[in-house]
């Protein structure tokens, strides 16, 4: 499968995203050894951690950079979209099988939408804190963004939870 | 100034769009008289009411609609994107100096953090449904998306508090 | 019917620009005054002098801008697209019943291109320079782009010429 | 380097694309064996036949896709970019450090435009036919696609010229 990790942008040394190191590399290192593509946004923040725990564990790391930027340093490939941040998010889900959202600010909230809108199941890693956690406040009936229930979101409370759920997914 | 109008799509005989056509006429009406530039997604549902009141009151409507669509019958100039409907509505954000939010389900949900990212300031029509009314139960401080405080978030509860926030705005 | 025009961009004050003012503004006049739109890209050089010419005369015109760029300062309408230079001209070709060409540098020559792909008739306004000229040379057939045959591109030698082959072109 | 192959799309079995298959298939390999990586627009024609040169060979192939399409079966990953195929054209320059083009009809020519607008250094492969040979006929000075000469037009004639071209830009 192709996954797709969103979450917090911003720097790694610094909090939030300082506070989800090891589970950020844990689920990269588990999306690797399962043998999944990770797909990200391809800059700092959860999408360089996971990418970290994808590449250092043999995995394959797509990432799908806003305009002309540079990606991180842990991509096995990264797709300049020329595109703004926004734009770029949704174009990014044309290219994956399932989202698992870590934390995140508004940019975050946007991808979930955006999956959402495309049908892409989203696995929300509970307690990581943001949009993450508040969007799952506002589900209706816990699990959809509107009424046409097009795709759920559920909550996973561990990495490993996450990992099942997607591949339950597919089943 | 230009105002973007956002909020469900959908037949507008049926409900909940069908709810809210006294509303979006007059938020169209008053759009119009007060010579504001009416901007929308340029279809359906709320999209089509509030361009009807507005061009039926001597307003200009711009409606940017994604791919080869055609708008609805209420457009003064209709703008095809060519591109999906999520990449349209982050498009739309780059004309218009502020926004409306009327009801909705995950699309506008997806306008509403596009609108904030680019800093535009979002008045959220209360009372309307979906994720206009859903939004306002979890932002922060009762105003912001995330803690970087791009823009805010304001609730209105009648059109005239909305047009004459909208106004202030601008001072 | 929605007339794109296409050529240089650049100072309006130098050449090649400067040579071609006064059949620009002719041109502009005379979409005007048979009730088109004039659809540019928005900016300078011939955009600017064309536009000139429709919107002294009454016309409408509106300007695609590349990225958040400020039109010239003689549109109706503005539409700023987020996206780069190129992609812009593409998506502008969604939005035009037929294209005039008026000189022009590669942008144009590129313009050219995503006109025929959408099977939009061309009018080449021969004897203004630049990829104008140029493409006539390399025609198939001495009007296709290619062994489909998409749409043709017709040389007129003069702006009444053109303006005539336009409308013949709607019958 | 990451060389973008571009030229004729269509069915691998119908001339113009079927006369071109060894060269292709050679192209691929050569790119492949030098350790390039090979980006394309990633669906049939000379994208196919060029592909399969380069994964028979050990190759990276990145193919950059139109709408949501499905690609070729030579693709070592696949970017379905959601936007129409000119556009994507214009999204793909952001990630190549030179162009190989290939005979190819008006799409190739939108192609050519782009890379020259970008300043992407491009060779062509003549004696393939369509706008590769075609183009040169109308360059400024042999080489440029306009006055500013943001970067040269080469021509090959051979597949190993081509390769020789390209290595020594990057000197």
């Amino acid at each position: 499968m192709r996954i797709g990790v969103i979450g917090y942008s911003g720097d790694i040394n610094e909090p939030p995203v300082k506070y989800l190191r090891e589970i950020c590399e844990d689920l990269g290192r588990k999306i690797a050894l399962r043998n999944h593509v990770l797909i990200t946004g391809g800059t700092d923040g959860i999408m360089d951690l996971v990418s970290k725990g994808a590449k250092e564990n043999g995995g394959t790391v797509i990432g799908i950079v806003p305009g002309k930027e540079n990606g991180n340093s842990y991509l096995s490939y990264e797709l300049k979209t020329g595109i703004d941040s926004s734009m770029r998010s949704v174009l990014m889900m044309y290219n994956v099988d399932a989202v698992i959202s870590v934390g995140g600010k508004a940019g975050t909230g946007l991808e979930i939408f955006a999956a959402y809108l495309m049908r892409i199941p989203i696995i929300l890693l509970r307690g990581t804190g943001g949009w993450t956690d508040r969007i799952s406040n506002v589900l209706i009936e816990g699990k959809y963004l509107d009424e046409r229930k097009l795709v759920e979101l559920k909550s996973a409370w561990t990495v490993d939870d996450a990992m099942n759920m997607l591949e339950n997914k597919r089943a």
